[in-house]
């Protein structure tokens, strides 16, 4: 039987246009004489409609592409991802479309409620496995969470009728290093079924989370016999054949190119997402703050793999803090990149705030006020422009600023996208000398990743005088964040004690602003935003 | 038997604090002679503590202080709400604690996931009841959502043992038209199980929600015998009584003054919810910008009746667009409330930055870039003085205007608390008309609440202008909002198709605006933030 996994992007929401899309790629599968297509999870509504969920009218229009679907395309079998109103409840739901109908329907058993996940909240869970039978070959439908936990699914299969194909369709949020634990877990699903195994997954960006693709097959002795894209769109077709020792795959899918390692990997989601975010929420160009350090150096050569140069313009606004050195650098920076480029000094405005405000007793020009003055100065001004030419703001604040509140709100986190929230610096540093090996020449000046990191509000300031080497910082924000380790856990792996305290206890003082920040693309196992949902008013506190 | 329900004000996290308070209690009731002392939902911990329930030293440390309550009230019997770590779960727990130990634990079997809730995404669900020996009185325990689910309830405890009383402790999070219907639920157990009903909830706020109190006992005939105070700390003592014919329940609590309508209901909760958010996050001092409108009027009442006249500063900052009626009420407002009041024009710092925006090509001082430019430079003014002074900046928008996203992000939405965020604007009005009331005397000068709604942005602005009026708008956004109604719907109750369409249009549009909105009270069964989550990127659109 020949196969096809097609791994696409759909817009949450877009009902019809996600249609379209599929009758399109329908169209391809049956050219290529394709007789089982397999679509990602929730295809037709997109991943997630969170509380469009609760929209009856919206699962209604949801079910009526997806029935105008089983009538469209009636020349293979499709296993499509579709969100199924039934009896007042709704389930996460796979629908067989054959002969011009829906056909069987197979209703996601695991539902995870957890990290950025919150299926609870609208799905009720299902709980009959469905193998389905195309053309003689038996197919077991999961979806997604289905299969992450191994001793339930080989349990739940147990006396399920005979399958030679294990398909999964997925909406499975990237981070680094899931691919490979990801990949280990279906292949042993081989072996254990002795099936071949068909992981069909979504590719895209919808807000903070960025689907990564890279569909596998499997055959049934656990080999990858053909594989999609990383971070694209792709079908992969294959022929599967039942044979008395196992099931074969015979891949007619060209071997893709996939990252070669996790700084690849980081660079390529960041590049989806942010083309994502802005495309999906039609915005064809960008603005970025140029300060001539590398978090926004960064960002710009992000912003322009994105939406190409012709659309992302960089603005610089030096106060009297900034050094010649950085002003250089972010005009350098711009011309490699060969963006527009816009240089509009703040200082004025700021001492116009700051002669305003001589008439209230106890202002303090020299006060850390001050200095964000300087940061909210800068913010209006994008904001400003942003208004005026429907450009989006984005916003170059990194994952350790973010968590230590080292930064401005509505000033220097002014903006519609951030797109390296979720970044630590120590690997915003590992994208700026990748960025630059890619080019094959220096687009990020040597300067600006040797430079030692400052913010220049005030004279002489480094990022150091306020936190700890970010080797250091980042350490103890990837324990205590993404691992929930104590200040105890931490200090005992060999941390020092005042700072671990020390970053914890910022980390926690700034939840509200990271409250008020805007979304961010998750590539870690914990970001900040659904992934990590802490009380603003917390009066728990490390201990040592 | 005597007993008493507390309904105390917790702060999440604050473990030690909170159960230094829950001794405090004890120490009363045991001098009162209170054999059985209830407290609400997760009192050792507070309520919700979300993400830290990950932590398994928060975890830990809420059982320590759980088992040296234990130990230090021996006294009588408590019921108290916690956190309970168990077999790599956690459940959401009532301790028993009798005789210096901690005795039969009852586990929550029914776990909110909808609204503002996330339970699902931490605990494990209990499944049996529990019906625990005080001085041989039978008190079946059940946990907030429990008590939710009659037809669940009845069969739950269908064959658990004898019971006098059925105790449900509770964090019940405040919106209008709760308080009844849960009044009236609970009253039916009381005849369906002949047996008293005693309902403890928590009190107090906590970031976006509120809880009101208003505990109640009722005896075997459904008649409320005792009640707690709302949106404060009370402790209700009673004596039940268990009688051939059912349970006596005699009050030694005096009848509490309950809020007279839903106004004073709304009020209360927005005063409760700023007190406890400045408070607990260690704000003394509240900054609000006073426009001579209706919405900052009313904050800066609110504001002044949660944290004192003399901790809160009135900032009107005019600019060519603000009228002398408008400059003249914010001033006599301050007075009325006698606040601190001053007055900083912006005019010369917008010129500034229109003129450094000369040098941009396309830049028009008359469009809405200009108009949103004002709100920044306000915006950037109060926040500026929030870091110099250390004071919460107190946010005016109300409900109509952040669902239709009529606000400048980072300008009049920019500061730290939102406090009518979830209030109408036709509310708004009653709330004004309310304050004078309560006052005697007219607080919020008349003219504010005659004249038109404007936002003063350019000249002979209205509301109206660009928003339909606010009778119709609010109407508009009930339906969508709060019931989840489909423009098709909305029509066929009545309302413009072209008012239905606009508005859903701009509500769905302006998610991104209310993602880096500040925090504000929930007053309604869906406000924005945690209960309605949408996505971003959305392309479902309305039709008719």
């Amino acid at each position: 039987m020949k196969i096809a996994l097609a791994q696409f992007n759909p817009v949450v929401g877009d009902l019809s246009a996600n249609a379209a899309k599929i009758r399109e790629i329908y169209s391809r599968a049956v050219e290529q004489q394709v007789e089982l297509l397999i679509l990602p999870e929730l295809a037709v509504c997109g991943y997630p409609p969170e509380d469009l969920l609760y929209k009856n009218h919206f699962v209604e229009d949801n079910r009526l592409e997806l029935e105008s679907l089983a009538a469209d395309c009636r020349d293979l079998t499709m296993i499509v991802g579709f969100a199924e109103g039934r009896d007042d409840m709704i389930y996460n739901s796979a629908a067989v479309l054959q002969d011009g109908a829906v056909g069987q329907i197979y209703r996601k058993a695991l539902l995870p409620n957890y990290g950025v996940f919150d299926e609870r909240r609208y799905f009720h869970p299902g709980s009959e496995p469905l193998v389905a039978n195309v053309k003689g070959i038996g197919v077991a439908i999961t979806i997604c969470e289905d299969i992450w936990s191994p001793v339930w699914l080989l349990d739940y299969l147990k006396n399920a009728p005979d399958f030679q194909i294990l398909a999964n369709i997925s909406a499975s949020p990237f981070h680094t290093g899931k691919f490979g634990l990801r990949a280990e877990m279906i292949r042993k699903y081989a072996t254990d079924f002795n099936a071949a195994v068909c992981y069909c997954n979504l590719v895209g960006g919808q807000d903070e989370i960025v689907f990564d693709g890279r569909s596998i097959i499997f055959d049934s002795k656990g080999k990858i016999q053909a594989q999609g894209k990383a971070f694209e769109q792709d079908m992969i077709i294959a022929d599967v054949l039942s044979e008395d020792s196992g099931v074969k795959v015979v891949s007619q899918h060209p071997t893709p190119t996939l990252p070669g390692d996790e700084i690849d990997e980081i660079y390529q989601a960041l590049i989806l997402g942010t083309r994502d975010y802005t495309a999906k929420n039609n915005f064809k160009k960008a603005l970025v703050g140029l300060s001539g350090g590398i978090d926004s150096s960064v960002v710009a050569c992000i912003a322009v793999a994105a939406m190409g140069a012709e659309n992302v313009t960089g603005i610089t606004m030096p106060s009297k803090f900034s050094s010649a050195d950085t002003k250089t650098d972010a005009r350098k920076l711009a011309e490699n990149l060969g963006i527009d480029f816009m240089e509009l000094p703040i200082q004025s405005i700021v001492d116009d705030f700051d002669g305003c405000l001589q008439s209230v007793a106890g202002w303090d020009n020299t006060s850390i006020a001050y200095e964000n003055l300087q940061a909210r100065v800068r913010g209006t001004m994008l904001m400003t422009l942003s208004n005026q030419f429907g450009a989006i703001v984005l916003v170059s604040s990194n994952k350790s600023e973010t968590a230590v509140g080292y930064s401005t709100l509505y000033g220097d986190t002014a903006g519609g996208f951030s797109v390296i929230k979720d970044v630590a610096k120590t690997v915003v540093y590992k994208l700026a000398d990748r960025i630059n090996q890619l080019a094959r020449t220096e687009i990020i000046p040597a300067s600006v990743i040797t430079r030692p990191p400052t913010a220049e509000l005030r004279d002489d300031q480094k990022d150091s005088d306020s936190l700890p080497e970010y080797e250091l910082l980042d350490a103890i924000l990837k324990g205590y964040i993404e691992q929930d380790k104590s200040a105890q856990e931490l200090v005992a792996q060999g941390l020092p004690a005042d700072d671990v305290l020390r970053v914890i206890k910022m980390v926690d003082m700034n939840e509200y602003k990271r409250r008020q920040c805007p979304p961010g693309i998750k590539i870690t196992a914990k970001a900040f935003g659904r992934d990590r949902r802490l009380p603003i008013t917390n009066h728990y506190r490390p201990k040592i």
